[in-house]
């Protein structure tokens, strides 16, 4: 699995246990609802920018992200090899 | 203090904490000396794949890297309002 990849699984789970719509996250972050999507289907690369932006629009601090991309990446890497 | 200084600022201080030079963390990361130069003077915006990488090769979490980042913006700008 990819880092985008994982980002994407995380970012997702994130918006909806906030109960966000993309339109919502997208229009919080002044982002644009398209790239949101692109993010969670793991076909865009995040900025620690954009990172920081998502995060504070789920109410959530960018390291907890980061910290469970990495968990997603251990997780599902180990398991391949 | 924007967040790519911030983040320039703890790459420079884990780089030197390592020991390496932007050469060798260059070399180790396979990318390029001035590329690195330029994130450590705020100069870029680092992707979440460049900190994976950056990380990887200092031997550091990637989210311990973003809580150093979050901290220092933290402390910058609120002594600064």
């Amino acid at each position: 699995m990819e880092i985008k990849q994982a980002f994407g699984v995380i970012l997702r789970c994130y918006r909806k246990k906030a109960n966000y719509s993309q339109e919502k996250l997208a229009f919080d972050c002044n982002l644009d609802r398209t790239y949101i999507s692109l993010l969670e289907r793991g076909k865009r690369r995040p900025t620690l920018d954009t990172i920081f932006t998502i995060s504070r629009a789920l109410k959530v601090s960018p390291s907890a992200l980061v910290t469970d991309v990495e968990k997603l990446l251990v997780n599902k890497n180990s398991s391949l090899s």
